[in-house]
């Protein structure tokens, strides 16, 4: 356990997640229609929660690698467009926006695990729950996209 | 050159860009008093341009080095830092919020600039004009913060 590497990797998780705090669903999303396998609310901080915590300690464990160098350029571009999400659904409401943004997030997503299975086999493992966890939360903002084309812009 | 890392590294300075380009300043920020010496806006694209370039080829060639673990994480912490400024400020107008990012996006930044002068001298002082430019933005976000206080949230 290298505390250094570990709170420095989840301080960037906690400002990538200041944003679920900062902009709020609110009446707006509550209003969207949305698919019925949606998850519901309460599942989202829970599942973000530990998200944060899994991808932070496998980062700790990357970077005490040699030569992981790619690795964690993976790892810091998936935490930008993971930030950036959430004040382009939730701050502008641009869904159509966001869903790049989304492509952006699960491909980083994608290749972060690839490249930490290459490196550390728990890192990998990790960072599965995280893919799974986009997964849904990108073919649930394609859904929303679609099932309300008239907030859409 | 190590086109793989830098593109990665551009990428996600491109994830940090796009906040500027959703979330504008617009006629909010035109009303708000500013101090004397606040640089043209001009300056600021053409500045945060030449800072993402330069950040973004100092990661690639720390990233390039063994044992470059906690300077990579820096890095990862200041572009979360980055890509969360812009839409607290210009989206949620929060300046005080705003200004606490910024002593976050301050620190990171100071912290990635002197791992990396430890890893390389030429990444370290690419670092250096970001630093001073963050530094002017933090006095920015501060000066406005206190001329504007009936604003302020």
């Amino acid at each position: 356990m290298d505390w250094g590497l570990f709170l420095t990797f989840l301080t960037t998780c906690g400002a990538a997640a200041a944003t679920g705090a900062m902009f709020q669903p609110g009446e707006w999303y509550a209003a969207l229609k949305k698919p019925s396998w949606t998850p519901p609310n309460w599942l989202f901080p829970v599942a973000w929660t530990t998200l944060y915590l899994f991808m932070a300690f496998a980062a700790m464990r990357v970077a005490q690698v040699p030569d992981a160098g790619q690795a964690l350029a993976f790892w810091g571009l998936q935490i930008a467009f993971n930030t950036l999400w959430t004040p382009v659904f939730f701050g502008l409401r641009r869904m159509r926006a966001a869903m790049i943004v989304m492509v952006g997030l699960w491909l980083s997503v994608a290749l972060t695990t690839v490249a930490f299975f290459q490196v550390d086999l728990v890192a990998g493992l990790l960072f599965l729950p995280y893919l799974a966890w986009v997964t849904v939360a990108g073919a649930l903002n394609f859904s929303v996209l679609r099932l309300n084309t008239s907030y859409s812009t």
